[in-house]
């Protein structure tokens, strides 16, 4: 048979397959509007299992797991459009309209010269600093009130994801409202006077000593872990010892460090990104990627199947990265990044599924992603 | 209508889509066979783009998002099947029987009580030890074949993964033959004589401090950042200064420190994860686990398609972690662990079918989970 033949075929049963396929969905539709109307769950497990059962029984040898697949997934798709009849006029986020310009109480980890401080002019004009030692107080302070937004490093394309900012992110109430993106470039600053060849420590935070980890390798240098660059930076100027900071060059500047080398991380291309938070929901016009937390199920294949919700949606996903819960053996937390407007009807429908199956789920906010 | 009428019509209908579905496949089957005898790729862009495009076009509103996902999941479970007869009998990866019983040479990070120590002793009866200062000497001495294997800590429940270790496994070429679980306990330990009370200056990993930050913040120690606990252990040891370090307690107790509080990291539940890694490939006979690393398209559902393969093999997946790679502007790269052993078929054509259809893909290693 030449390939042409087998392809007209294909193209046969898939016209079939088309058919069938928007019978079922039609089916389905029906189901939902029945257990709308009497107050029935759209999942049905037992239901599923049994179908699932039989057609995997059912199938030719060596296609036992690509019928399972296939009824799965279809399966999972009508249980979308279920949802989607179900959630068609609930589930709407309020939120109101991002607004950066004016004065505005930030409350910013670090102190003048920070990275923090820096993404923080790059998003306000004129910014009311409240500096903190610690990201924790970041969140405290923007929880309370006492500050109407906080910032926060999130992720930097060397050292990978500021763990200690997401495992925050689980404990606080708060929404992602904006994103920054610096091009890092660190410096090697010290007290006037003191020369490169007297230093044996460096003073920086834990992220900067690793995108700095060729330079600290190479000249066997002691590394001290601070909690921000420019507190580091604060310790180095104070101190009577022959020591340097790794830190911003505005951050050296501003304290009249003498910058003994520049550019001193391993990777040109170094990045971090950080958030803006609030405690309200905040959304500019252009936002356009949402985030969100959630828990899966200790399944096979529950990831994937996660997957196919976003696939149904035409949403796109971004960003996926897991956490382990502090405190358990390895349990995990999915954080999710994807292109969308809690505006729009197909992002609504998709947030109040995840929150109706998943048993933890969080919406984190929604952005315009830089 | 009646739930159980629109059900035994779905009943109806499903009986015909396992039909024609399997009819698909066993074409599809034929077009694979065309494929081989002529030396074609099996997937034909073109070809697949066509499809999705007519079905989505005359499906009915509000169905073309599932159609479209139908379709594409259907063509990506044909492509496995037509992948199956491909790598039928090729793919086989070499390894050799795993025994560590016996005396080995192991590079180890840190010293004496390292926890890295500590998980050696726990895999082997008789670890020649070979101590490094840092990981990348580790894979180094075991690239360049001066140990035969070489460990080190891949992930803690606390502070999520080693970002370190992630980044060096991109680098070098090796093979993870098996894996050791630790719970982590730390200690705080100080010269004999050192008062708690004196103390402003603590000294450990980074990981360690991580783990330990409700202590450091309580007390406003200053964290200093060594390469390793043992290591900072060892400069507690030598100080003039009141410091103390975070350690193990085997190490605090074998260096002649005093412990001054035990159990000092944030959570109760601390574990961390080691891997044993070699030049060779090594495999257990009850190995379960296989770790990949990858690279995806720029392309929406690239993840969700991927996915659909390990379903189709019916192999599940335990962990997936992006990495950020270094020196780009938030490149990926994916590490996958998923059960499995390589001495069966299904394993060996997923390998196959990943290194064929993927940019980038590196088989890391099967070994038994802990």
């Amino acid at each position: 048979m030449d390939l042409n033949d087998i392809r007209a075929e294909i193209n046969e049963v898939d016209k079939q397959l088309q058919e069938l396929f928007s019978k079922r969905m039609e089916l389905c539709g029906k189901v939902a509007d029945y257990k709308i109307a009497n107050g029935l769950p759209v999942f049905q497990k037992d239901r599923e299992k049994q179908i699932i059962a039989n057609v995997t029984e059912g199938a030719p040898e060596g296609l036992q797991g690509a019928t399972r697949v296939y009824f799965q997934t279809m399966m999972d798709i009508s249980k979308c459009l279920q949802y989607r009849k179900m959630f068609d006029n609930t589930g709407f986020i309020p939120f109101k309209k991002l607004d950066l310009s004016g004065r505005h109480r930030v409350a910013v980890p670090g102190t003048f010269g920070s990275y923090n401080h820096i993404a923080c002019s790059e998003l306000f004009e004129d910014a009311d600093t409240m500096f903190f030692d610690n990201f924790e107080e970041i969140f405290k302070a923007v929880s309370a009130g006492a500050a109407e937004f906080g910032i926060l490093p999130i992720i930097n394309s060397t050292a990978g994801s500021v763990v200690q900012t997401y495992e925050l992110m689980r404990q606080y109430d708060f929404k992602i409202c904006a994103q920054a993106k610096l091009k890092i470039s660190h410096c090697l600053a010290a007290r006037k006077g003191v020369r490169l060849e007297d230093i044996h420590d460096i003073y920086s935070h834990e992220q900067a000593l690793r995108q700095c980890s060729d330079l600290i390798n190479r000249g066997a240098y002691k590394a001290h872990s601070f909690s921000n660059t420019s507190l580091a930076a604060c310790y180095v100027k104070e101190s009577t010892e022959p020591c340097a900071a790794i830190c911003s060059e505005k951050c050296a500047e501003d304290l009249g460090l003498e910058i003994l080398r520049r550019s001193v991380q391993n990777a040109a291309e170094n990045y971090t990104k950080f958030i803006l938070i609030s405690h309200e929901t905040f959304k500019a016009d252009n936002a356009d990627t949402i985030s969100v937390c959630l828990a899966l199920p200790h399944q096979s294949s529950s990831l994937y199947r996660l997957l196919t919700k976003f696939s149904v949606a035409g949403l796109n996903m971004t960003m996926i990265e897991s956490m382990p819960i502090a405190n358990t053996e390895f349990d995990v937390m999915f954080y999710l990044d994807f292109k969308g407007d809690i505006g729009k009807k197909e992002v609504t429908t998709l947030l109040s599924e995840l929150s109706h199956e998943l048993s933890y789920f969080k919406f984190l906010g929604n952005y315009k992603e830089v």
